[in-house]
Order: C-alpha cells, then structure tokens, then sequence
C-alpha cells in the first residue's frame, strides 16, 4: 500500500483514504483511474471538486479498486503516434494521427493529423524515446495531448498494436500488425511510410448494422470483426475511407 | 464430334484424325489444349512438325481429351490487365502487367509492365471490351502477347481474380479481391489505382520454403497459402516487393 503521492501527475491509491491527500497534490480538476484494465474510458472517475461526496463518488465508480490520480488537462485535442521497435532498437513511426472520442471511445481517426510539422516531429521523437526507454520490441502507441499553446504532453501508452493505428493497413507501405511481427519475430522492419491520407471510423455497436450502406462509398474499406453481439460501446468494426495524399 | 476447322485460330477438336486437318489450316508451329482445365502449362502439346508421330506424341499427351488447336505466335512478351465490372457495367482496369514464365507457370509480375503509353491504354481498352461483351459481372483477367512489331494480341482470359493480379492486394488503393466481391454484391467498384510500383513472385514448390530468408527484405511481403505438401509446380504463396512510384 502506498498512501503518499509520487508526484502530481500519477499517485497510487490503494486505500480510500489516500485520495483526499492525493487531490490536495495533484489539484482540482483530476481524474481517477483504475490502475489495471481501464480502457475506452472504463475505470474512469472525474472529480471537478474536493467535497467528500465527491470522493465517495469517484472511489465508489471504481469499486475500490488500487487507483491512480492523474491532474485532468486542458487540451485542445488529442493525437497518437504509433511506432516500432525491432530487437536491433531501430524505431519506424507511422505518421501523427488526430484522434476524436465519442463518451470515452475512439470514434474517428484522420491520417495525418493536422499539424505543424515542428510538432509532428517531435511527436515522433517522444514516442521513439518511449519506445526506447521501456526497450519495446514490436508496436507501442503513445497518445498525446495538444495543447493551445503548451508542450506536447503524453497522456498514455498502449504497448501493442493500436486502434488509431488500424487505417495503416489500407495507407501505409507497411501494417502497424505487419511492423509488429516482424519486430517481434527478429526481422527487419518495413517502411511505416504513408502511401495516401487516411480517416478511420470505428463501428461503435449498431453503427456496424450499416456496413451495406457504407459500402456504397467507393472509397470505405470495411472491417467487421465478426462479434455476434452488437452490445453499446462494443467495437465492432471499422471503416478506412482513402483519400490520396496532398 | 466437330471435324471442321472453324477458324485458324481455335478448332475443336474429338477426334484423332481431325488434327491433321486443323494443322494444315492453323499451320506450324502449333499447340494443342485440351478444351477443359488447362492451366499453368498444364492439358498443353506442342506441335513443331506435321509428322505422324508428332501428332501421335501430341495427341496421347493429352489423353485423348478433346482439344483446340491454336497457332503458337512468337512474342515478345506476355503482359495481362485485370479489370473489374460492376452489375451497372462500369469497369476498372489496373494498370497492365508484365509477366514471366518460368516452366509453364508465371514465375514473376512487374507492375506497371514497361510499355509505352499508348499501347498500356490500348491493353486497357482491350480487357474492358472483353468485359463488357462477355457481360461480365466481377474480376477478369486479360493476356496479351506484345509483338516486336506487330498490334497486341489477345491470348488467354480468366474470367475471375488472377495470379497476376496479386499485386494489387498491397499496391493499389482497392485489391482484385475487393473489386470482386464489391462487384459481385452488387456495389460500386473502389479505385483501381496504383500507389506504388510493386514486382510479384511465385513461391513455387521448395521456393516457400525460403520464406524467413525473403523476409529479411524489409520490402517483401510474404503471402504463404497454407498448402500442407510442397509438389513440385505448386504455387506454395507469393511474395510482393514495393518500390515507391517512379
């Protein structure tokens, strides 16, 4: 157990006491997050003020479950770069995407994400470093926010292969799932190279019941994960529509 | 039993003693297919002379089946155009390929074929009016033999996806295999364009089993089809390699 914050970004909390310490550190607006399998938003409890019942609140969505309190960050939106890393450390990022959500879910990703290319750059660079620090070998996506007019600031990484990555399959040279197994089984990888700009919409539950419509656009290329159930919030596939570059 | 020449080009054949007949009017060089599954040099006779034991040698090759007899044509080259025709009868051609042989079976594709503008687009008209007298609905492969000097002559058709068209599955902006399916069902056809330059090799036989060799290009990408037994002749998957655009 650990009742003192680390620092005032991420803190472990294991015991509801601790909470009220930690906001006192890491500040009103925050958020709560399990320290294990929370994903598209699940495992998340916002707290915009410090009054008891907040806390209850938060710690109570959570099922009292070890935590993490994270300061919440003014953003204007978020993008991701996926990379790889092969066992020789050489890193491959594919090109900065601009990531859009719908209720904690990925929703929509267009490829490039409209940056100026001093940022992309350095966007690449951070995830490169990531990579290299945590000696990743195979896909790592790292998720970063941008801010007005701050610094880049990384929100979380995914150690794998990567929703925003999946309109690489259709645009670049080489897959995000292709880059993988060739890190992961020793060879070298191919060019994260982008042969044509990209947007990918995921296929949140019954948005996967208009595929036939979709595909009415010559340019949709369909993916249906072939889930029985198309339950809310369930990811049931995805659309990449191809747009040329530039 | 149809013992008539029809043409000097494909003549039915049923029966043994119409050979000789169909020779004198195709003339020689010549090669005897049998009428039914023919493919990768395979239900083929060559026919260099009009002797008697030629025809003989000829004719027992192919167990008797019936046959068609063609003029063989010396050329320069082979190159095919995969084009795709919705139920609206719109088509799309890719570009036009070279291809090589090796053994009676395509060895390696290049794409685009070397060819000077003018006679690509007259390869892509040809394959598009093929498609549309034959009405045909879905993917179809056209071959052309290029003269030295002579018009572009047509061949073999495939009435369906095409080894030659492989290619397309990393190269260009929808596959053979989309074309088809979006055709078939009943949708629009995607784009048939090219992103990238893209050279495809059979695997055949003991070539796959080269595969984590190939795979040290970090340009090949490797298609294995899972086939258990590598005969010798047998297509075991193919390799495609990327080479940007021009």
């Amino acid at each position: 157990e650990n009742h003192e914050p680390n620092n005032n970004l991420g803190n472990a909390l294991d015991a509801q006491g601790a909470l009220q310490g930690a906001l006192a550190t890491v500040g009103c607006p925050a958020i709560l997050k399990t320290e294990e399998l929370g994903y598209d938003g699940k495992g998340q409890a916002p707290l915009d003020n410090d009054a008891p019942e907040t806390l209850d609140a938060a710690w109570s969505a959570l099922a009292n479950a070890p935590a993490v309190l994270e300061q919440r960050i003014a953003f204007e939106r978020e993008i991701s770069v996926v990379v790889a890393r092969d066992m020789n450390g050489h890193s491959r990022a594919f090109v900065p995407v601009d990531n859009t959500h719908v209720g904690g879910i990925l929703d929509v990703t267009l490829a490039p994400a409209a940056l100026p290319l001093v940022l992309s750059r350095e966007a690449e660079r951070i995830a490169v470093t990531v990579a290299d620090a945590l000696e990743h070998v195979g896909v790592l996506c790292v998720e970063l926010f941008v801010s007005p007019d701050g610094p880049l600031l990384l929100n979380e990484i995914a150690p794998r292969v990567h929703n925003s990555g999946h309109w690489t399959i259709e645009a670049c040279e080489t897959s995000q799932f292709t880059q993988h197994i060739r890190a992961v089984c020793g060879l070298p990888l191919g060019s994260s190279e982008r042969r044509t700009n990209a947007a990918m919409k995921n296929l949140i539950g019954v948005e996967a019941a208009a595929w036939t419509e979709i595909l009415q656009d010559p340019r949709a290329h369909l993916h249906l994960y072939g889930k029985s159930q198309a339950r809310p919030g369930r990811k049931m596939g995805h659309i990449t529509w191809l747009y040329g570059l530039d």
